[in-house]
């Protein structure tokens, strides 16, 4: 099956009334056919006038009706009641559709059309039925199309399910802007607070950015959305890219965040965080294939347990402090490896401006808020950043007052809960919430990523496969791809928050400018009431993400931003040369291949005859005269430009090969058969047998004194086809299929082989005629 | 093509005169068409009357030729004379066959054959084409069948060449009684006389009871073949599967001690032996393949260099210890860490016994002798024994003289030689010369252990693959299979010659002792004159050889023997295991499943109707009344007995999938397209286009609301074959072929996964049509 064309809309003659509503529409559309391309105007127009050239090959509709063996609508057997138990599969996997009374029978025989039922989506061949089983078990039984269901959000509930990514950040954003400074010893730690306090700036620049966004794109506006709508193709992937290795390092910085929370509760289990993080990924893989639904029970408790912990945390800190007069604890005594320079300050910035990650999330997500979606969506961002805003201060404010610097056994927010709540029921609290609301944030890139990936798709950037929502109705496929990507760069990176770090900003910040840029256009272009107004946000939000971008890029640079900033553009590349190959596949198997000449009729392709050069020849061979109309490769649409010859290679004469033989003469075409004789003896021997069995068919012996089978086989097929490049060659061979995987061992595969040999050879087809071998 | 059937002379048929003259001269004959299966009389039989079933099928045999749109001789096409430089490679890939004129023209229209020449057999697509170079370079130009000489060499030129292998053993054999000894301390290094007295006997014994086995074997009696005629199939594969690994192990011991031959003379080198033995495997490797002949002259030199070494060096020791009156010097002061037992003794015994390993090479290569070939075999044994017991005891006795004791430095042949040699030209021939037997030893193996696996392959004991001879003739699959064995032991063992001594006795002496037996044998059921003489002889051999064998497995077992012991019985259940399967195939696919009556007339397989309760549907669909006349399941012999059924899945109507129902349409048997939906817009959008084209061909809608596609489609096509079991059901597919790799991961290989789901079926034939896509 053919599996990709051009989008309908990209069509010369496609006819899309309103283009941006289309994609606006679009934008935010996850169907199940999503992936099988669509015919324009045009292209049915053509479709109608290669059938008119049917019409000459097929006489009579009815006869290919009359003809037909079989009930396709397997009506015999589905209708017979399953007595008991299960008695043919057929009964159970297949069932007529509901006829819908309102339509008239078209010819008055349509029994319409067959349903596949769950029984027929088990792939049940013996190897696959442990894994079938094992899967069921894990991931659940298939669901139904129809399932997809829109959950929509009241602002209570969204709260917790689109921020757990961005209030996470709070466990390791601050974290990673001490673990710079501390290397500039205490001079350094004293510039925590104003770093603090341009970071908190930052955040209330972008959250005020983000608002714009969710007003202009209430349909949902994702930074790839976004950014590809207003500024272009490569803008937009740009920011594709960026977003894609977010998410994986979300996924990556958020277990390792949230294992380190677990380590420095139970000490133990120190050294362990490779192990505890893969088991964790796991998880949110089964759990994802699963398709669990964000159903707001899940995600509000631990976020909400979150905020609570943080919040009463930040208060009785405050009060401890406020009991000795707001005095700073000294810290334990740093060792400055560096020197205090502007580098080491915007290196803490960077490291902490990682706190803002996941920001972006509700302007991601408006489609999931209550009416009137934008307007709630915009209420539960303030409500977010104002959150993540007071829980930064708090944590930051805390750490400083209390003396806590990061040492390598206890994360920060361990060392400060531990100080204010001893080891009792709120420490445990206050890490289980941290614990759990990261693994939530890592979730979210798992439904963020897919989904990005879906869209890429659709735009033909991405490989068709991420198209596919799998049985669950999730993206499986995306979210494989995600859980390989995380777990190899988790592993890479020995599970340590602070190396990943250094890659994490890049690509958000990318993203971020990218999406806000695009917004400056937005409001250029279109003016709409208040865009001044808009404009000056998204403009100070598009400047401070670009500073933020090029000041975390550099200064992470040797640290690991350097493959990101290697990354992003790759994979710009690979999403420009995937589209330009589908480009050229939709161009090459569209319906538009028949010109047309002044009355309307397509011009036929010239005929062909036989090459020049090649005449009859003398012997009893005769080139049967008839050239067919079309020029022959590949191109015929209709079955009477088809011209045949089958072409049987026969090793020796056993049953497999008889049938194989019987099967290409059964077909009514011209057959060769052929033999490869690696020897003279073989060659005579061959012959005997041949004329042993009657001699019914044209043989030819090759012989083959290198020995090698394919390739002259392959060769000789060419041969044929260079003598009449119209024919079509149908291979047929004898495919021994034997039980158990190693005895495929046992046999050459000549089959593949050939094919791979042919595959360069236009109009061959290759036909495998199975022989089942016992045991 | 079936590649596998059982032999001839297994069939109740077959016609063979004489069963010993027949495996006598098939023991020796190695021919590229090995592998092909014959037919015998009864088979022969069968396939006239099957003929004479498609007598009802083909009414007019000439009208197939006339029907055949091409020259199957290629006739316009190769009679033109190449202008130049090629022009097209049909004019250079095949010729015609020059016509015998003794033999008449059958029909006085017959061409001849094709053969394919040389340009034939590369394969030139793109990705190979760099490949075919690299490996034209190293391996050169492949040879035509007609290449196959056999070289007879005389006694003078057959020793070095056969006698490589035993030889050179005097290199590690007494290094590794000693290294066993000197564990026991000073004491111990006082029995290695003794113990190398009772090898020297074994040597004698085991030399007279191989000349027995060549007079008995004058064709070739290697322990498989003489094991397994004389003892039966198991004993012979015991026997087989102790070759195997000691050519595994000949290879990775040889190039063991050849390279610590080089590490000894040249210090800087010590610590790289893995990386020089792998260089030196590749070599070998390299060589092989290119099927170096075992040219007299390459092999003379280094085996007569290394025996004038040592006996020039033991003549020169022998004279400096008689200057001295043979006092023995002190060796260095060794420490003893096991006490001096029996065991102790009987492991240096089984150590020292690796000295013999490839006495045997003379009885396996007696055609390659001038005749007399079997008395100039003996002969040439003679000498061979003669050597390598006079090599032995002078370096056995010098080593006690000089009081060398190995260490990890330098070889007790290096020590020796610079003892007496000094590090002059004198001590480097003897280095170099060592390490050159060493390395032809090794060469040895090569040319044996694919012997052996083209016997095992031929009586179907291994896969069939080692029946095919390379391009340049050798059985490369064989040498690849040795190099790629003895390169990972090598590793594993990180080229330590005394690592790998424990391993090598067990397989040379079950194989010895197999072979010895089956001697036995051969005297008491033959009582050919001089029976008693010979039987003496093979007797003592047999008790000598299974008393090693038991002391090496024993005393070596914990220190590697076990691995041996596990892995022969491991391999010949598994030879049994392929002969089973092979056994039970050719079963399957032999022509004799027409029963015959007693008119000798076939009894034809019961004719089958409709499965009871699948009557004609009251719609439409009438299903086909005529059923056929055979049981249906791949038993079809004759194209009348099948009936088709086509089936088209398409998922959208573009020129790939129109190109494919056109295909399956001019085909002219009954066509049923089918279409996969995932949801209803997708079907309804489906059908609109069908409609649109035009209707031509029936086409049923499956509904798949869990979107999966392979797994239903496979199903649906089983239950239409469940309708009608006779059917033959062709799948017809559309596929994709993409110029580069990578584009396949955008397209869905739906192609080979439905071949995979549809394996188990039996009679659905897959065809694929191939539609090129640009770039």
């Amino acid at each position: 099956m053919a599996a990709a064309a051009r989008p309908p809309d990209d069509g010369e003659g496609a006819a899309t009334t309103n283009p941006d509503a289309a994609r606006d529409e679009a934008a935010v559309v996850l169907t199940p056919s999503a992936g099988i391309p669509q015919l324009g105007d045009r292209e049915l127009s053509t479709l109608a006038q290669i059938g008119q050239h049917w019409r000459n090959a097929v006489a009579d509709r009815d006869a290919w009706d009359r003809a037909l063996p079989v009930d396709p609508h397997l009506h015999p057997l589905i209708d017979k009641t399953p007595q008991g138990r299960r008695r043919r599969f057929a009964d159970v996997a297949f069932r007529l559709e509901p006829k819908e009374e309102s339509k008239p029978n078209k010819k008055g025989d349509d029994q319409g059309d067959v349903e596949a039922t769950e029984d027929a989506t088990a792939d049940e061949s013996p190897p696959r039925q442990a894994l079938n089983r094992l899967r069921r078990v894990l991931v659940g039984a298939p669901l139904r199309s129809t399932a997809v269901t829109e959950e929509r959000m009241r602002k209570l509930v969204a709260l917790p399910v689109l921020s757990s990514d961005a209030l996470s950040s709070v466990a390791y954003g601050p974290e990673a802007m001490l673990a710079v400074l501390v290397l500039g010893g205490s001079g350094a730690l004293g510039l925590s607070l104003p770093i603090a306090g341009v970071i908190v700036l930052l955040m209330f620049a972008v959250g005020l950015s983000y608002r714009q966004t969710i007003r202009a794109y209430p349909r949902g506006g994702g930074s790839y959305i976004v950014a590809s709508g207003e500024l272009g193709e490569v803008p937009g992937l740009l920011a594709a890219a960026g977003l894609m290795l977010d998410y994986i390092l979300t996924v990556a910085v958020s277990i390792a965040a949230g294992v380190a929370a677990i380590t420095s509760a139970i000490p133990s289990t120190r050294g362990d965080q490779v192990v505890i993080g893969l088991a964790a990924i796991a998880i949110l893989l089964a759990g994802n294939l699963r398709g669990v639904r964000q159903a707001g029970a899940i995600f509000a408790a631990p976020t909400y347990a979150f905020i609570a912990a943080i919040l009463l945390l930040s208060a009785v800190g405050l009060i401890d402090a406020a009991g000795r007069g707001f005095q700073a604890l000294p810290h334990p005594p740093v060792h400055a490896t560096e020197g205090l320079g502007v580098l080491l300050v915007l290196r803490a910035f960077a490291s902490g401006s990682t706190a803002m990650t996941g920001i972006e999330a509700i302007s991601d997500g408006i489609p999931a808020f209550k009416r009137v979606e934008w307007r709630n969506a915009r209420t539960t961002l303030t409500w977010m950043v104002g959150l993540l805003i007071v829980m930064f201060i708090g944590t930051m404010l805390l750490a400083v007052l209390d003396g806590v610097v990061p040492n390598g056994q206890q994360t920060v927010l361990s060392q400060l809960a531990s100080k204010h709540f001893g080891s009792g029921p709120l420490y445990i609290f206050t890490q289980a919430s941290t614990a759990a609301i990261l693994l939530l944030a890592a979730n979210t890139a798992y439904s963020d990523f897919p989904r990005l990936l879906f869209f890429l798709a659709r735009d033909f950037h991405a490989p068709r496969l991420f198209l596919r929502m799998g049985d669950r109705l999730s993206f499986s496929n995306g979210i494989i791809a995600l859980t390989v990507a995380a777990s190899a760069l988790y592993v890479a990176f020995n599970g340590e928050t602070d190396a990943l770090i250094p890659l994490f900003a890049v690509g958000v910040f990318l993203a971020f400018t990218l999406s806000q840029s695009g917004m400056i256009r937005h409001w250029l272009v279109r003016r709409e009431p208040g865009w001044r107004h808009s404009l000056l946000f998204n403009g100070i939000g598009a400047v401070l993400s670009a500073i933020v971008l090029m000041v975390t890029s550099v200064t992470k640079f040797v640290e690991g931003a350097w493959i990101v900033v290697i990354l992003v553009p790759l994979l710009v590349i690979l999403f420009l040369r995937i589209r330009v190959h589908y480009d050229r596949v939709g161009e090459a198997i569209r319906l538009h291949r028949l010109p047309f000449n002044e009355d309307c009729q397509p011009v036929l392709p010239r005929a062909v005859g036989p090459p020049p050069g090649l005449t009859p020849a003398a012997g009893r061979v005769e080139i049967s005269a008839a050239a067919p109309r079309h020029a022959g490769e590949e191109e015929e649409e209709s079955p009477d430009a088809i011209a045949h010859l089958i072409v049987a290679p026969l090793v020796s004469l056993d049953l497999a090969s008889l049938r194989t033989l019987a099967y290409g003469a059964s077909l009514g075409q011209p057959l060769l058969a052929v033999h490869l004789a690696t020897d003279e003896t073989d060659a005579e021997r061959f012959r005997r047998y041949w004329s042993t069995w009657g001699d019914y068919v044209p043989l030819q012996i090759i012989h083959s004194p290198y020995r090698s089978l394919i390739v002259p086989l392959a060769r000789y097929i060419e041969a044929l086809k260079e003598q009449r490049p119209d024919l079509t060659i149908t291979v047929v061979l004898p495919e021994l299929v034997v039980k158990r995987a190693w005895h495929r061992l046992l046999h050459n595969q000549v089959a593949p082989r050939l094919r791979r040999a042919l595959r360069e050879q236009k109009g061959v087809v290759v036909a495998t005629v199975p022989f089942h071998l016992p045991g």
